[in-house]
């Protein structure tokens, strides 16, 4: 298994969450001190965790460790809920020896409860025990995260800095309430993302953002930012490589290999929104500029029209560009081009002839890709979504009971 | 039946929309030249007779008639469009003896067909000479107009000007691609409105965008806005009233009528969303001012979580909340207040605990009321909306066949 070095990661059942088994708390471990960057939901409404999770990144060089829970956001607790958070924190550090102010935390799961603290202490104390012990499992850690996903999701890549192999690892969760603005993103989307590299606190910084943007910050599923939206990197040094504390070729390998793997984990999240029969990519190019492409796909990737028409394999070409033209971006209608899969269906301002038939060929697939041509400029940006489909409805419809 | 004095509206089927009998042509014809206003959706790709109407509301002072259609949107037709369109005009005009360019024009639709014109003629043709032998059928152009909509929305107002009773009769189609933007409104969201009040065009101009601005733009059903979305007023001052030219009691008078009649038709769009089994009422209030008052209401009754939650009638105010956080409107959670249909579920900050019997109770009623207290000054905004059930996934994914 990839796995970065001198870290530990395991998952445990507590009782948080509903289902007989469900593991619901992660512990994510370095055995040194390790560089740290957070990115965190913009809404503000910001749950416990998140404000803890700030202030700690403010007042701390380094992180030994970041515990979370599923089965409760631990949102809109007021003081409880930051006494709870702050808990979690101190339960972990207590056995693993570390100053709880070392840790980071992310809840994630229903709204407006108070965390049932007798289980996420008995959780968290026997996961830390655990892997005080030496125990390594990853796979559980990332199982623990879920709630509505039907999938773990794992990410890793290994790169060279120099002489030395370095490693990262990631997982993620997502499902509903995902369309991260992390500082940015919108969800409740959380990701998990350890490596071994050596890197100071500025790079590390600067990498996640900018991995962020183009990955996590272009996933949508309802169009809904959670309250508890969070994205943790870790960077213990273990594995020996030079220190990364400026731009240039370290920096940009790193940095490369860390927004790939982010942009996996982010089309993954997609790929297993809430009720979803399919992964959808839009691209919008010859944009004035790479924001105004990024607002139209953001804006035809929510759109329910778009999304439904996907669901029921429609090649709905108007429905597309009436998105667009709602982003609030000013473009040419008349020079614009469509295409689904591939298949042109609108060109320079005209519906082009198709065929129906080839057209449910395309849509019927797994993946469907939307790309929009302004023909105006340079400016361009993918965004990942997925369908909405009856399960949507029926998945959220029931969701707190 | 109350309907102002000096028009005629009818209704015909022509075969355009499906449907063995749908009537799908409308004109609604004013005897004398009528002062008009007309409002557009801010869509940046605007239909062939959104284009039309603009041009003919700049040239022209007086207007006689609207012609409209559904089944078709004519937009995203180019040339071949905007030709249809002014075809539309002409036609009624050649045998109702006005100016087409005295003519305003609306349809509604599937995006990106052109119009088959032989069926449009007809329609016009018979119609325009029914309404020429002196039949008046209003009931039948407000239902000419419908497409997804299960019911003809129609209301109307009389006033008093002096001693003189005006009339304000005015009819509205809705239910998908709700969310008017005009200059504004977004749906395909049709709206005419017909008075024999008095009134000067920067009067009537007025008059209508503040009607507008507190009903039909504060209404969603699925956040998408039209490339159609249009809402004409004709004043053919018939009653004989005296003429409103400035601001005073006679204008209010009118104002108040002519806002309250669209808040009646916006509402009735709301109900019959396409799918909705919930009527939903959003009020914030407490907010710095009323737009960020505004843009907090939209963005919850926008949000996907927020309506399927309805839709099961689920009290789950986290939705709400989080909605509210992500409006990109800075408040502070911790005083705010929510109740949903008069029950307190979240105080100062806090979850109140609630009787989920009596909530259930509340959510499982036709109409539901959501107000959102910031307790931080004095704006406040209602938005008008429905919930999202199976059934929209089920009529969008099948709209274009």
């Amino acid at each position: 298994m990839i796995f970065p070095k001198g870290f530990k990661a395991g998952g445990a059942h507590s009782g948080i969450a509903k289902g007989k088994n469900k593991k619901d708390i992660a512990i994510f471990y370095s055995e040194t001190p390790a560089q740290s960057a957070g990115m965190f939901t913009d809404n503000v409404v910001k749950a416990a965790p998140v404000l803890v999770s700030e202030k700690h990144l403010k007042l701390m060089p380094h992180f030994r460790a970041v515990v979370a829970n599923s089965g409760c956001a631990n949102a809109c607790t007021g003081q409880q809920g930051m006494y709870d958070a702050e808990m979690m924190c101190e339960i972990a550090g207590g056995i693993l020896s570390f100053d709880p102010a070392e840790t980071l935390v992310a809840s994630t799961g229903v709204i407006g409860r108070t965390l049932p603290m007798k289980k996420v202490e008995a959780g968290i104390s026997s996961l830390a025990h655990l892997i005080k012990s030496g125990n390594n499992s990853p796979g559980n850690a990332a199982e623990a995260i879920l709630t509505t996903d039907t999938v773990a999701k794992v990410a890793s890549r290994k790169i060279n800095i120099g002489k030395s192999s370095v490693t990262i690892w990631g997982c993620a969760k997502g499902s509903g309430m995902i369309h991260p603005s992390l500082g940015l993103p919108h969800a409740t989307m959380l990701a998990f993302i350890l490596t071994d590299a050596h890197i100071t606190r500025e790079m590390i910084e600067k990498s996640l953002e900018s991995a962020v943007s183009k990955s996590f910050n272009c996933v949508t599923v309802d169009g809904d930012t959670s309250t508890n939206d969070s994205i943790f990197l870790l960077a213990n040094g273990a594995s020996g490589a030079s220190l990364i504390d400026r731009p240039g070729k370290n920096y940009s390998a790193f940095a490369s290999a860390l927004q790939d793997l982010c942009l996996e984990l982010a089309k993954k999240i997609a790929k297993d929104g809430e009720g979803a029969t399919r992964f959808v990519e839009i691209e919008v190019k010859g944009c004035g500029d790479d924001a105004g492409a990024k607002k139209i796909a953001s804006t035809i990737a929510t759109s329910p029209l778009v999304k439904t028409a996907i669901f029921g394999s429609d090649a709905n070409w108007g429905r597309i560009l009436a998105a667009a033209g709602r982003a609030g971006v000013p473009f040419s209608p008349d020079k614009t081009d469509i295409t689904i899969g591939g298949l042109s269906v609108f060109e320079k301002g005209k519906p082009k002839a198709f065929s129906e038939t080839a057209a449910k060929k395309i849509l019927n697939k797994k993946e469907v890709s939307v790309t929009v041509n302004l023909n105006e400029g340079k400016g361009s940006a993918k965004y990942y979504t997925c369908d909405l489909s009856l399960d949507y409805i029926r998945i959220n419809a029931n969701y707190r009971s």
